[in-house]
């Protein structure tokens, strides 16, 4: 920008106190690439003395962040409060509306108010950078805005939660439950107290909204991303996809059909040779493909205080190497005001194979019974196995089953399941698990 | 730039081609992300009247691509004439003297005169982008510049020439000699009829020397780089390592160490679980390790009209974005004229296992002189695996010695190694891979 950078950031916790950390230290290189002085003068956050191992003696300290967003101090206002609405929303709008550049890492806020914002901020010609909002340390927001400037793309899908990936890789490589391995990461700090919004897939959800608008060029909507997350994944479906040479990855999946645009969350059995399933434990990863490139991969940390401060501070350099007066680059790559509304794909019209696990009645008749639903419903299938009861099954009349179908439509798929319920065979609720090839 | 993009092409191969065509394709899309007006206005090649399946009818015909270069017909000039010096360099150099920006896809110009180039550029306020230089359709240019600026490389590796890798991966997959996979490779066109250049590893030696300055801020040293292609990596040597778990690619490494920077292009041994060993055909992949992301990874199509003309117009793109009189970004992230000099690591400093294939005598007391030598050098083995006579020797008396070794260093493994082959137990010349753990 020419004029020195006077940050000021809101939040400071694991995120904020990096930035902070980091800053400090790299400050001379920061100044070398970008040719312009650029420091942080003040901070908000809801506790002042609480211990954060970072001095904030230098920096003007604001209780209510808003009034540090709107304030004269700062011409870049770093939002790093967290939250879709209340005090992250207004203050994100106040510097806006005060003209201060914004850098911010959080997905529920972009996810819910991203095209507004995003007109808000092209209108007064200044930056709204949120690179750390998804995948924290991989550069997929830079690269789908302004990396594929000639390319269409086809589809986008990733592992955009390390929580969810770090179960998933435990359970495969401990042989532990779902529950273990939850308690594990919580443990660890990889999960929160309440795991919920992340295992159920609405963190995915967030992420996957705000790549599809990126990707399509369209407008952000939540309301049309299906989600299922990896509760009721079992040690048996893990097992049996390995049997398979398969494993079992929570991914959000964006891609263009001829109905519209599908954008879905959940888990994906995918081949183990593909470069996904080699992400392992809380890494993420986006695969993007495009008519140009066919499939470009990346993973990297997509989590922690480093990661996603990194990418905060690169938000950062971009602005200081930006101009005043300039016409910034759209927010979302193209400008926001010609996003496109979109026809969400239709519902269950996804194609491709399934893995079914059923835990049935011991009795003569069931296999046939099995077999005849699905061929009634044209399902034919690759295999069909019979393994020992789940470890949580002690019944000795019962047995799982598992099903592998060739290509098929969901909704044809449901049909038959509802069909071999109601036929009385089974004992638990049918396990469908996707399995998806083009990974 | 805001006034309009008039922009001249010298070269019209492959790469130049696909640009003109998806130019036109493109053109509704690319003015709505770069909001500016862009037009191709000139062309150059060598040959006009060639069969392109492009309609060159509406550009101005430039014979000279100097000429062109320095024409006020345009303001932007793309470079895909190839060479690392004569009507490139100079075509180049007059560009940026008479106030033109400049994208390039020529590696070995860079490579070679680069840094000049860059400070070039910098005093006139101009930009010079060469993302299509380094791994095609990867946008790992950019990556490097602009979106690592709080971190600190430590290593960056990667498979830079998809030549070689295609030829690695037929010959694990389809189990075909060296030659026969050459042959292939020339007759899909992955290859040149003069495959010396790729196979040898000078192209990946060009491609690691550019991102070898990004990562580290320093000069480009292009003789600083231990050069080793894959000429005589045999199918005995890839059966071995897929026996042992790994893969074999050519890399291109360079990496931090105590005494300066290392940098190294030759075939290595990498686990097959890694992501790097999952890259398979004429992908390409680039790994970065830094202090704050861990292990950034990227893997996408290297070459091909299409991927590199992406880059291309993703270059164009960038500079349709810009400002006029604005202080661009550094072309190698700092500015080129504080890009530092630095010691090249001590040779033969590399440690890590070795993977040693032997074709030695049978003959009584064979093993026993080898573990003598490699004992005598406090090398230690993690094993010895006796294997039938390689395909190509008939005469029984020889057998095959694959030797694992732990960590060692390269200069004592050459010491062993000198020692063995004075003992006369050779018939052929010591085959040597480098394992490395880190992918």
């Amino acid at each position: 920008m020419s004029e020195a950078l006077r940050i000021g950031i809101a939040g400071l916790g694991t995120v904020g106190s990096a930035v902070v950390r980091l800053f400090v230290e790299k400050a001379e290189m920061l100044i070398r690439q970008c040719r312009c002085p650029l420091q942080i003068v003040a901070v908000s956050a809801r506790h002042r003395r609480r211990e954060r191992n970072i001095n904030l003696d230098s920096f003007i300290w604001y209780d209510n962040p808003e009034e540090l967003a709107a304030s004269a101090d700062i011409n870049v206002f770093i939002e790093l409060i967290g939250g879709e609405s209340g005090s992250a929303y207004r203050a994100v709008k106040l510097a806006l509306e005060a003209g201060r550049h914004v850098v911010t890492a959080n997905k529920a806020l972009l996810a819910h108010h991203g095209v507004e914002l995003a007109q808000l901020a092209e209108s007064k010609g200044l930056l709204l950078n949120f690179e750390a909002a998804v995948a924290g340390g991989i550069p997929v927001i830079k690269i789908l805005r302004e990396s594929l400037s000639g390319s269409k793309t086809s589809r986008v899908y990733g592992i955009l939660n390390g929580t969810c990936n770090y179960i998933l890789t435990q359970m495969e490589e401990k042989e532990l439950s779902f529950q273990e391995c939850l308690k594990n990461a919580q443990d660890l700090g990889y999960a929160e107290a309440d795991p919920s919004f992340d295992i159920e897939g609405n963190d995915t959800a967030h992420k996957l909204a705000l790549l599809t608008s990126l990707a399509f060029g369209t407008v952000i909507s939540l309301d049309n991303i299906y989600v299922e997350g990896i509760r009721n994944i079992s040690l048996v479906d893990i097992r049996t996809a390995d049997e398979l040479g398969c494993r079992i990855k929570l991914l959000g999946v964006a891609v263009k059909t001829n109905t519209g645009i599908e954008q879905r969350v959940h888990p994906i059995m995918v081949p183990t040779s593909s470069a996904i399933a080699q992400v392992k434990g809380v890494t993420n990863a986006v695969a993007i493909e495009t008519d140009l490139l066919g499939e470009l991969f990346l993973s990297g940390a997509g989590a922690g205080g480093n990661a996603t401060a990194s990418a905060v501070i690169a938000d950062i350099a971009d602005i200081a190497k930006s101009h005043p007066g300039f016409q910034h680059g759209p927010v979302f790559g193209i400008p926001a005001n010609t996003l496109k509304p979109y026809t969400k794909s239709k519902t269950r019209a996804h194609t491709g194979g399934y893995f079914i696990r059923l835990s049935v009645q011991d009795r003569i008749g069931t296999f046939s019974s099995l077999t005849k639903r699905m061929a009634e419903n044209d399902i034919s299938l690759e295999s069909i196995v019979q393994r020992p009861a789940a470890e949580t099954q002690t019944m000795h009349e019962s047995k799982t089953v598992v099903l592998i179908t060739h290509q098929t439509t969901e909704a044809t798929l449901r049909k038959a399941l509802t069909a071999i319920t109601q036929d009385g065979n089974l004992i638990d609720k049918a396990q469908m698990i996707r399995i998806e090839r083009y990974c």
